[in-house]
């Protein structure tokens, strides 16, 4: 750490400030500039929060020299993170990128959801996914069929084989989805919910935490240090659109940079999610490739068997038809350049 | 409602929507334009959601008039509400600004805790805020106390008689809060935990529900819409800080604006929360007065009894002297402007 | 148009807005709602500003059915702008994607300029791009060469055929750039320069407008509207980042999506700046991908020949062997994918 | 300056930044860390640029411990800077806020200004401001009547004493715009036009600086640094609203908290202009109320004689019964006060 202290700091203020850190096992080092003093601190950031130090008068603040999340950090290991199913599915690393596709809630026409599974299964698609319990802006709006949607996403399974992706709103009902979920997912509004990261760190599912529309990349990945922290760390983080100064076009901005900043300070699988990025059915295939290109394990999309009857989000998800089309597009994409992790990354550091 | 088409839209296109209008009782009129058609759809948006409207083909996109937000509308209550407690405190309306003061966490040192709820008894403050649960952006950080922190704010009301505010984050925790809670805080982050939402809107408390750093005022009052519409009118809205460009001087924008925004719109308490809003001590003072004489009913401050060994958010807290200073000039601006609502309110419409 | 009325307008407050609608011959439909009335517009917006109509007494707010450009609109003119090149180079439509390549400032080693040039020209580069003329946020930096640097660009341009790009900062250096420049840079900062745009608007080069970090697509459209309406058609949009939350790992946020959006409402061509989209040189590569898969006409990259020695903007170039092995593996890209707008265009609408 | 090295950077990466330090006159002192490297550099950061140690290799980053501005910094001069005109008028220190009012644009009837002017002369404005030269993001829209305007406003002036302030947008009107006004401003669109900076850095009027919609405060003390290094030291800085996620109420957020913070780092005045900074005629009051307790040196307002006519702005502007309303509320609030600057400033530190 280095603490920077005020132009009119007193003697007894970096005193003090120095105090603290040799009560905690650093070492400290004054610099006297003409303008500010500057202090160097060496030692063990996890004893002596720098928000202390910051509280301290005189303190005009504190830099720090490592990121604060370690269990996510690629300084602790430096392989990619894959992440396997016992069906042999892979995510991370070298494998080739996966596909979840499925409505956004899971309705009460079953067939209709069979028939977007087998579709998804026909082009390759690993995961189905589909919302039983729905978080929704509008307590007017339509909120999920709980179990019952549990159920048909466990039956499609059996009759597809792909694995089911559903999320998770509230620890209570951790036991009820663990029971039918293959992936655990924790949306974009619940990312800072501590709570609900504490209890699926203590589950035995892969997770998927889906970046918060304004979180940083920082929070992003302590989100991750939560769950880890507390004992799973098969973590996929999900970049799905932050907010903008602009949703006249898209709902969101699908920060497609993140997949490379991540993957250069993270050992962690990295999707994206286009369907909510950006809110428009027609951005949908550009950006999936745009995430593709950029180094992203896998896509996620949401796909309808009849959008303009969908209960939530019918305007970003795709038709079957559509979905044929931009699959086989992205399909050939995906065979065409070898998009395996090695090549995708940017080789230039 | 207001439907716009695709240029390209077909007749079919606009058919299926002037049928599906009907169909769900609305009134639908056709405008045909040079470029795009546009319908107009009079009926109750209740029984036919804009999503699905949005996500049929050819069309465009669909302009709401009317705000989807109803309880929390001043189309439906326009006088304002005024929320009671048995001591006779009362927020909101022509009422005096209220004060919430106190450490960001609860911590182990009983005395300092009872030290700023003295001071603040002293300075007219009528409540006493402290987290006993804690959201931690790192895991490696100090969560809370859990219920001895409950403990100490009740035995801290029970010495001063100020009200205690602290803040849920589990809905498991909520019978142990309302035990000892006067007023229940919904955090920033969780904002829109809609489960949350809906399980304090069965508590017989109050809700302070803090605005999410990124989430608009139509959200801000549609989270406070799940509250009312689960079944507890009594929520005051907390303004703490929007997300912004630029972190280097402050941790957020504290959107003083929104005050009276929501004052237009919404018939319910607004208070301001400048420690969290600025993360900045300095600017405590500024931001309390600019919230004041932009309509406030309240404003909430971080005092800690010792700043430089808080456990958390030092930085933005007053120390004891401070707190007075401060407050004196406070509690001066609120009696020499006669601030009561009749007069703050902008009157300009 | 339409007209949103308050919830409390007076019955003259509704006549005055439909007098001055009729007076400037547009049809007017009252609507009576429960709570607001609306009026329908229908006429030539270009006759009476919504500006007007929303300062009037009772107006909430005016949505308007329209995008308020036009010359720039596909509504207009439904086919690719394609702009061509004396030697034979063609920017849009479903011409090959450009690469525009070269030093953020040219400075005074017309050695390096020329080696950077000629690894262009061997790359399939077409354009070499050098700024004569740098906007700097502190004054304590490094402005430019000026004439000199545009006399170096000329030379390079002669002894390798490449077209040369450069920023134009102010209206009293047209005639000069000019002289020098096959098109004319218009940068991020200077994209609501008013005079500068129409300025340029009268010169017979083409323009990259570069989108301003904090700027709508609606208002960089209207930008290039700008320079269209004084007369010059030949604009291509650069979209170069726009400014976000996060600036811990990238300068500004490089908004992929904008590109597709953009081909959608407009006919201009469109390219992507990785670099100042990102600031990072690791992030050029996947990023540029990014920007092609998703419809981009064109790439501007920096390129230096000794980065560390860079007067400005080192840290987000290209050094030449870094260049070579990137725009490899992006023409590869391009070949493999046989990356012609037909296909790149999202064919879902 | 404080280099951080990436973790996998060489024994001769870190030689280089050593060499390069040394060589432009830096003591360089390399610390060993666990991850990363770090070197204190200490020396005059103005002969070695951070952005070209930023682009060496092995560099992760670079911090820096002094602010960037210097001219404009209160390290260099502590006490406030004090703006005084011929007629007596002082912007800044301890001195009464100032009131600046007038239309957006000068139109056409010069009787509907005079009667804006006599109004704002009677209410203790000192400042006459008008527009003779818009930006206008659509060229459709009105952009000013020029040197028309210009007179207009210097007839008002000698009717009724009011200081002139009028926008400059391009330096070639810079002799015409001086001959009239008694203050320039710069519109937030310019705010990082450094030509223009440049050429009213020559000029001898005092300049109003309009903080760019995007622009953090480091870039905006730096575009004052632009004016004052080019040989003006008479700065006016004003906040005017900057851009966030949220439009549907306020055209941008008033960043109230930008002026203690400016009046911390800056010895600039720096006053607030809640109309163009919210767009709404009924935020005026309570924002620019905001401003004023927050440490405001003055007001900028637009009034107009009759908005609903107005060719600019309307919607944001008072008419002349609300303006009276208004500013007899503000002068209220500033003699109660006795908001002078020594009181209103923050005294926590």
């Amino acid at each position: 750490m280095i603490i920077v202290m005020e132009r009119n700091a007193t003697k007894e203020n970096i005193q003090a400030v120095i105090d603290i850190l040799v009560e905690h096992g650093f070492r400290a080092i004054l610099h006297e500039g003409d303008v500010h003093n500057v202090i160097d601190a060496l030692g063990d950031k996890t004893t002596l929060s720098p928000d202390r130090l910051e509280a301290m008068e005189g303190v005009n603040h504190v830099k720090l020299i490592r990121q604060p999340y370690r269990l996510a950090s690629r300084d602790r290991k430096p392989e990619d993170t894959v992440i396997e199913f016992d069906n042999g599915v892979k995510i991370g690393g070298a494998n080739r990128p996966v596909f979840m596709i499925g409505p956004c809630s899971v309705e009460d026409d079953y067939e209709g959801l069979l028939e977007v599974a087998f579709a998804g299964k026909e082009l390759g698609c690993q995961f189905l996914r589909g919302g039983a319990f729905k978080p929704r802006t509008s307590p007017y709006d339509f909120d999920g069929l709980g179990e019952k949607a549990l159920k048909y996403l466990a039956k499609a399974k059996e009759e597809t084989g792909l694995l089911v992706v559903t999320e998770l709103m509230d620890s209570s009902d951790m036991d009820l989805v663990c029971e039918y979920a293959d992936v655990i997912q924790i949306g974009a509004r619940n990312m800072q919910n501590f709570r609900l990261l504490k209890s699926v760190g203590k589950c035995n599912k892969p997770i998927i935490l889906k970046r918060g529309p304004a979180n940083t990349i920082k929070e992003f990945l302590l989100a991750a240090e939560h769950i880890m922290y507390s004992g799973n760390e098969r973590v996929i983080l999900c970049e799905r659109g932050i907010k903008g100064f602009d949703s006249t076009f898209t709902r969101n901005v699908l920060d497609i940079a993140a997949v490379p900043v991540i993957k250069k300070y993270s050992h962690l699988p990295v999707i994206v999610d286009p369907s909510h990025g950006t809110g428009q059915r027609y951005l949908i295939e550009p950006m999936a490739k745009a995430g593709l290109v950029a180094g992203a394990d896998g896509v996620m999309v949401e796909v309808h068997h009849n959008p303009a009857k969908a209960l939530s989000d019918g305007k970003q998800s795709l038709s079957i038809p559509q979905f044929r089309e931009v699959f086989t597009r992205l399909n050939n994409l995906v065979d065409t350049l070898h998009l395996e992790r090695a090549t995708v990354c940017s080789q230039v550091e």
